[in-house]
């Protein structure tokens, strides 16, 4: 074999560069309110099984069966009938995040050229899975600035222009449960309803409220419903689930169908569009069974309605500062949370550090996650604050609003 | 809202069923030869960032392009750079796996009905991702039982024949670096050259290569290089790497095209096929580029010269055992090694505890890692052991053949 020499690969820089990885943002000290952060923040439980797990496909140990959704120790598959109970859907595949099974249900569920409904809301990821399955699609449209409410009304109007344009009914309606930018709740009842009159299947994008808030696919009616482990499970990921009603499932979850030609192989055990084994074999599927009670237990009608206490106190102190404004639907319930502070604003254009000023400023009370740079409009994340910590980011708010004089009302 | 309960989940026994997860195979007293897990056991590098990096979307602390290959702290942006030369690439992409990169390139680089060529001896996910893409394919065949080598100049004869049978040539053409069942070494010069006086596209698997022993895609002649964090890079993953020769990238990493009907929303910076950011945004892409500067170095020709060594004296070893053959092309290179033993399967048919008996005894003497149930046919990979860790594992076997009367020659 002919030498291969790397000449430009010098170990010690490596070492330099990679050998001492730190993040800032993980002490204790700190106070992350950062948008996609919050609900994917570690469990005691799960931060226990990084080392044990650490290693590359760790869970494959006692694989008897050459399919990860069949391991019994550990318990995936008693996981994965707890996580299809605990969303309200008949059966549940990982994958590589909601965004992989947003592709995978776009792909199988459609064929080139079809039109779908999303939401004018959707995380853009919806875009990509279809603009990667090649489909057609129309928007249900948001009354723009400052609330970016969607009607769920609409949904029966954009099926209807479908069919009118197309001669067919949409081959799937797209709804976003909580969207990324605004934390606005939809109610899918009522989309549901109008689908099932209209005999079209539901996707139901749960990456920000499986996890966080009581969500049951079944009762509301859909017939996919994605979530985030990374996002909103508590997960080290990036992991998601994907949900389905059971007459869909032998259509997602179908065998290759290939054969070799010469070696007559085939795969039949194995799920073709997860390719084969989904990849979360590690830390992404145990810190998401690790955390799992905790998750189960935060999502439990009595600590939702806790959580959204502690949002609407958060809006109502953060909108003392003059001029600041939180947007999207009021009453806001989501902890996901749009601000707007055109006097921060201001105070950036004269500042010496500029916008960073105030990413800066909450750093130094040790609050981080607000966007360095962004002082006009950003997103924070509340999500499992005790109240001691989240009076701790309001008062950080306000005495920089303070410090900057800018009247408190 | 209406309020959501979920009957069945009582979070005492979630509590107790994944509150303590953990795993036998990862105590320090073993020395684990599971085929697929040697070359992904994180180094102590890897271990250490474990905990400040567990979080969902850690790496994206400092996301300022809202991208994930351009981070800059951690230094993202560097370690694709310097990823890419240790591969020999010109653009480096990390994926969920080398399985996700196989999808992508098959499904990017073809159009549906096209004929592609591949080894008989790729592993599952290839089939999976032809079958995906919809694409007819060839099978370049191997010799069978006992060598299951590949001849590389039947892949000029494959393309012959798809020329002659389709009128055009082969979309792309696959190759296999280092088969999963024997853990033969293909001479991928042989083949691209093959390849490029044809003008067909090579991609080469490298999950069982790179971070191994030496490869640099250059100056193999291919197009496309796969690789995997969790399988050879030591890192927690799932993860894997999409190498592309720069011709290859705009096609590769195109954006997006949809522009959101009603709302205009595009997606230009994001990488559709890698559905936006690819998911590795935590512990996979961190710990893979904390294991690197090590993955560097056991992949240089000194290193791997020394692995070999050690490859052939374990075939040495192990085949004193009356009956034991390994199998694969000789003299054998690869640290994945499929052994068959005839006698021990001989004593699992008296044995109380039937085929598990072997992984039992091993397991016994500090040996983990052979499939429970296997005492016929089985893998295992001796990967990065040390001179003495190699002699306890080949002491293991010996010991326990003396103990059922096997002749030791």
């Amino acid at each position: 074999m002919k030498e291969v020499i790397y000449v430009s690969l010098d170990i010690q820089r490596l070492k330099d560069k990679y050998g001492n990885l730190t993040r800032r943002y993980a002490k204790e000290e700190y106070i992350n309110i950062q948008p996609i952060q919050r609900g994917g923040l570690l469990t005691p439980e799960a931060k226990r099984v990084l080392l044990e797990f650490g290693d590359g496909y760790s869970v494959c140990d006692y694989c008897t069966k050459g399919k990860l959704v069949n391991i019994k120790k550990p318990p995936i598959v008693d996981f994965l009938a707890d996580v299809a109970t605990f969303m309200g859907m008949d059966v549940v595949r990982p994958t590589a995040g909601s965004r992989m099974a947003q592709y995978v249900i776009f792909n199988v569920m459609t064929e080139k050229g079809d039109t779908v409904i999303l939401d004018s809301t959707a995380h853009y990821t919806t875009y990509l899975a279809i603009d990667e399955a090649k489909l057609h699609h129309k928007e249900v449209p948001n009354n723009g600035y400052p609330e970016f409410k969607i009607n769920e009304d609409d949904y029966a109007t954009k099926i209807e222009e479908v069919k009118k344009e197309t001669g067919t009914l949409p081959t799937l309606v797209f709804v976003t449960h909580v969207d990324y930018s605004c934390g606005n709740i939809v109610n899918v009842k009522k989309i549901s309803k109008i689908c099932q009159d209209y005999g079209v299947p539901l996707v139901l994008n749960g990456a920000y409220s499986v996890g966080i808030m009581p969500v049951n696919g079944k009762e509301l009616g859909v017939d996919f419903l994605t979530a985030s482990g990374h996002k909103s499970m508590a997960a080290s990921g990036p992991i998601g689930l994907l949900g389905m009603q059971e007459k869909h499932s032998e259509k997602i979850l179908e065998a290759a169908s290939i054969k070799g030609e010469w070696s007559g192989r085939q795969f039949l055990n194995k799920e073709s569009h997860f390719y084969g084994c989904p990849p979360v074999y590690g830390l992404p599927i145990i810190t998401l069974m690790a955390s799992f009670p905790r998750v189960v237990e935060r999502s439990q009608p009595e600590a939702w309605k806790e959580e959204v206490k502690k949002v609407k106190y958060f809006v109502q102190e953060i909108e003392r500062i003059e001029s600041v404004k939180v947007l999207g639907k009021r009453p806001k319930e989501h902890p996901l949370i749009q601000i707007e502070t055109p006097a921060f604003y201001e105070v950036s254009k004269t500042h010496k550090r500029k916008g960073y000023f105030l990413s800066e400023s909450l750093r130094k009370k040790k609050v981080v996650g607000v966007f360095p740079g962004s002082s006009k409009r950003f997103k924070i994340n509340i999500h499992g604050l005790s109240w001691e910590k989240l009076n701790a980011v309001i008062s950080a708010f306000q005495e920089i609003a303070r410090e900057n004089n800018i009247p408190i009302n």
